[in-house]
């Protein structure tokens, strides 16, 4: 099983717009350029974490992406999920009830030990997630790169 | 993320060769017909469960395939990454060492703060499924299914 890249991307995007704070929305290019993205590709999951309640997006020349919310409400939990959807790894085919040893369908009202089993570790996946904050994870980047962000958001809010 | 369906059928296989016990060992051809899988592809995966000494494959007509440890020294994470592997599914590119806003590497000598999440969350999903033995998900089976598969094993033990 694997993540999508938007992942990593969503998650860094995020903590880079706490960091601006007061300074103003991020632009796309902004976010793109600070991390070599594709801008295009970006702008997908910037969407999808709009949607999701986490950015709020404004148009215009000086517009850009904002937290929607305190970054100490918003989870990591809550942004991946934004960007990959909820849903567990793990899709069960109920083959228990498939092929020659098909179990009767009155003996599978409960759900498969292997489909709960599955179903308990994505929970212990999701439950470990929403217990990190954004803020914890713009608290945990270095004190130099976050001088650095903290730099060019000054840059930033200097140019017209 | 997705698992491929490969585990589905690994985590029933062995649950289903568990069940047979001493009534010697289950053909691929009987558990591709007991779940209504392609044969060829499931062999794939069995030979995987082999590999990581999980199961031990007899050549032969009389053949097939055991347990190669108790069944309560075998676990749903045994069975699960001898199919899918041990890997994270958050692969991290170090994004934050890209693009206009690269970091140092000097700052960057410790894990990413949000690679250093991701893997606390495959570790709690790991840790969840380690706690499951394969005698626990047979016994989690409805008593009817594993009657059905009982006299299934008694059946094919009669036969020659």
């Amino acid at each position: 099983m694997k993540l999508p890249e938007g992942v990593e991307w969503g998650l860094h995007c995020a903590a880079h717009i706490a960091q601006y704070d007061d300074a103003g929305p991020v632009t796309r290019r902004q976010l793109a350029e600070q991390f070599g993205l594709p801008e295009a590709y970006l702008a997908k999951h910037l969407q999808a974490m709009v949607r999701a309640g986490l950015l709020t997006a404004t148009p215009g020349p000086r517009g850009g992406f904002r937290l929607a919310r305190p970054v100490d409400q918003i989870t990591a939990l809550d942004i991946i999920e934004a960007i990959d959807g909820g849903a567990s790894p793990f899709v069960c085919q109920e083959i228990r009830q498939r092929g020659l040893g098909a179990a009767d369908p009155v003996d599978c009202q409960r759900p498969c030990a292997v489909n709960a089993i599955m179903a308990g570790a994505h929970q212990a996946w999701r439950a470990q997630l929403k217990k990190v904050s954004l803020d914890q994870i713009v608290r945990s980047i270095p004190p130099a790169i976050r001088a650095r962000t903290a730099a060019r958001a000054g840059l930033a809010t200097d140019r017209p």
